[in-house]
């Protein structure tokens, strides 16, 4: 049924001399006059990190608000949200001592979520190529040992993306399965392009019926320097982290729009995550997605565009660990009985866009793959089916058909910054953000122009 | 004549599996086990800024000629070639002073090839907002002046490279037409993206005809700071520059190849320029080039790749202020009784390769865009018409029909650095710089595959 209607939809959409004027106007206002790029500077210096249930996360949604309001948008809500509280605490050290005595200090990054350790935890160090040849180990190899995975992000791939995926596991699992086999803690290698001596962080799990143990990050540099010294001798490791989980917190999405003159209740949502971890800036991940959405919106305002359907930003709290910002958006669109039509996510950075993936039926595939003519002069190429973004996914529970669609910015360079203190605001460039904002407004600007609204919003529920 | 026969040759060129699997093999050793990223380490820092005629530049020729003879490739020549020799000095001051009084200074840079000022120099600032402007002003309006040409690079270009050319002209031609109507010095606005505080310098160039002047760029804040103050009042400019221009200097192109196996004669070159400007290490501009050229002859090398024709590389002399190593190699090889069949030149930077540009034949670009396909898993994917490069150029001049292609990175951050003290080895990322090495890797191997090879390398003279 919803296929059939979306071939009707979708099969001829053409577009015209108008819309790719309008869409150079878009570009021209985004590089000359944007304000993406000092918006950004102003949520990463004025504002800072701001992990779900801190002050700054709090600080950061008076930001939002006042940033919206600011612009005139039709409406500005604040939508409460429960998230979930960790705490880095004060102490987060590491040493190394070999069997030769030599000791050295490396970089230690708790994962987020993790238990501290209470006072020094210690043990022989384990290691493990994988999280694979962990789970195939026996207990005796591993119990009362600190497990170290050193499984490193597969380099070979051209999208870093790709081998974040493959890599993400020996992070959200690694803990579950060293303690499956009574470990007493668990180390990775950072989720990182390269080498460098910055760990990067991360949300992790455990599981009821699993022991928790303590989970950290060390730096890619500090875990070949570890598995170098064990080739020739064992390691006695010692950490010691006083992180904690505390009661879960109120919090918001922050979320504006402009009102469709034709079809109000017919919703184009775009957002970006405005929490962010706890070290660094959040600039790339995922301020970019932020001021990326907010400019998007202020570009077709600014424009004078009015649209046919409404155009709705949306600051999503707590994507990084627990995604209820997420989750509670879309109940919130279904409450209000509307219909989500369209949803467009940018959490990859602020890098030179390169296209869009699209988490949706063959149909709008064939939609997104129309507009590659539109978007040559932009030097945007890429529209492929594939995740679209933590944030939005959750809309399809509500309205099935919906076609979500994730911002491909180049992802060379996002892995050596992501969730580590190198992700601040001068490892973005101000062209290639802009050239983000131009890319999703136009976006925006032709879902709504689509001569018939799609009626994938029908509720399933 | 040319044209025929180039329709016969690429006509139908048709890649197979064995092709693709190759391209997959280059970009795994590029990526995996790259010397891309430490050469270029190392001749930013070991080596460090080169401009023709210093002693940098000839570090640099025997860093090369080293580098070369140690991956054992067929043959290393040292090409002499005589270059221009300036030098900048060691006294560049500028200072502002509006009618008000107040006194500010400026960081200001000389461009390549300019006089000095012998001492104080000093006049009136009279700003013209383009070269256009200046060109249509009486010569009362800026006699005895000092003229501050203010022209942007057009942010609205999607490629900076098309924004550059538009405003290349105020540096190339700023003096001479100042100095036609009686300027005593011209500073221009930094060619450059965005705005920080970086000048940056460039060639620039004298009639016989015409008064030589001191010509020198300031940076983009400092040419908005004083075209602001312009609005108000009228600016006293003070300057202070010992370079000069001295005899002509000799040097090299460091040349190598791997030889033929079928047509040792048919030469395709890869190369960048050696040189480089005397502020920062000359990195992206085009330490990257050196380093993609060596990288890509070494990855062929490495994986045991017999060339039918001869593929050389060529680290060009002198290309920043002067093309004599460009001019001198297309001499060199026609000398030799070789036909250069292609030639790929890498001087853009070391960002994400987004494709090449081809200054070649209908035909010969019909088999650079047949290459699509087998680019895509690369993400590669702009194929155009267009200059290729300053070095391969006199190329042509040789073998009138040949092909030369441009590799194409990201050009988006390229004039935040270009010519300036940004161009340093930190703004260069390693997976973008392999995946140039891979791109163009790739190329001279399908050039080299062609069945048939082309005969474009027939000599005009």
């Amino acid at each position: 049924m919803l296929r059939v209607l979306s071939v009707m939809l979708f099969a001829h959409v053409a577009f015209s001399q108008r819309d790719s004027s309008f869409i150079r106007t878009i570009y021209n206002e985004a590089l000359l006059h944007g304000q993406s790029y000092e918006n950004l500077r102003s949520l990463c210096k004025d504002v800072g990190n701001r992990l779900s249930g801190s002050t700054g996360a709090a600080m950061a949604v008076n930001w939002g608000e006042q940033k919206l309001r600011n612009y005139g948008f039709d409406s500005v809500y604040l939508e409460p949200v429960m998230v979930p509280h960790w705490e880095r605490g004060t102490k987060e050290k590491a040493w190394a001592q070999g069997k030769d005595g030599q000791i050295f200090q490396l970089k230690l990054l708790a994962l987020g979520g993790s238990i501290g350790t209470e006072g020094t935890l210690s043990g022989e160090l384990k290691l493990f190529p994988s999280l694979e040849a962990l789970q195939q180990a026996s207990v005796s190899e591993v119990s009362g040992k600190i497990v170290f995975i050193n499984q490193a992000m597969d380099e070979t791939y051209i999208s870093t993306l790709n081998a974040y995926g493959d890599a993400f596991p020996i992070r959200g699992n690694g803990a579950v399965e060293a303690s499956k086999k009574g470990a007493k803690a668990v180390i990775i290698r950072s989720l990182a392009s390269g080498i460098d001596d910055f760990p990067h962080t991360g949300t992790m799990h455990y599981e009821d019926s699993i022991s928790k143990i303590p989970a950290a990050a060390i730096s890619t540099q500090g875990a070949e320097q570890l598995a170098n010294l064990l080739k020739t001798q064992p390691i006695q490791f010692f950490m010691e982290m006083d992180c904690k989980n505390l009661p879960p917190s109120p919090s918001y999405n922050v979320i504006a729009e402009l009102r469709g003159s034709q079809f109000p209740k017919q919703i184009i949502t775009v957002g970006g995550h405005l929490d962010s971890w706890d070290v660094g800036e959040g600039a790339h991940d995922d301020g970019a997605g932020i001021v990326h959405s907010m400019e998007a919106l202020r570009l077709l305002n600014v424009l004078n565009y009015k649209p046919i359907h409404t155009i709705r930003v949306v600051f999503f709290m707590n994507e990084e660990n627990g995604n209820q910002g997420g989750k509670a958006y879309a109940k919130w669109v279904s409450d209000r009985h509307e219909q989500a039509i369209a949803a467009i996510e940018s959490d990859l950075g602020g890098y030179t866009p390169e296209g869009f993936s699209c988490d949706c039926s063959d149909q709008d595939y064939q939609f997104l793959t129309g507009l590659r003519e539109l978007y040559a002069p932009y030097q945007v190429h890429l529209f492929e089916k594939g995740h679209s973004g933590v944030d939005i996914s959750p809309l399809h529970s509500y309205f099935a058909a919906i076609p979500l669609y994730g911002f491909l910015p180049d992802s060379q360079r996002y892995f050596s910054v992501h969730h580590s203190e190198n992700d601040v605001f001068e490892h973005v460039n101000k062209r290639e953000l802009e050239l983000g904002c131009g890319a999703i407004a136009s976006l925006l600007y032709l879902i709504d122009q689509q001569k018939e609204p799609t009626k994938s919003g029908k509720k399933r529920h």
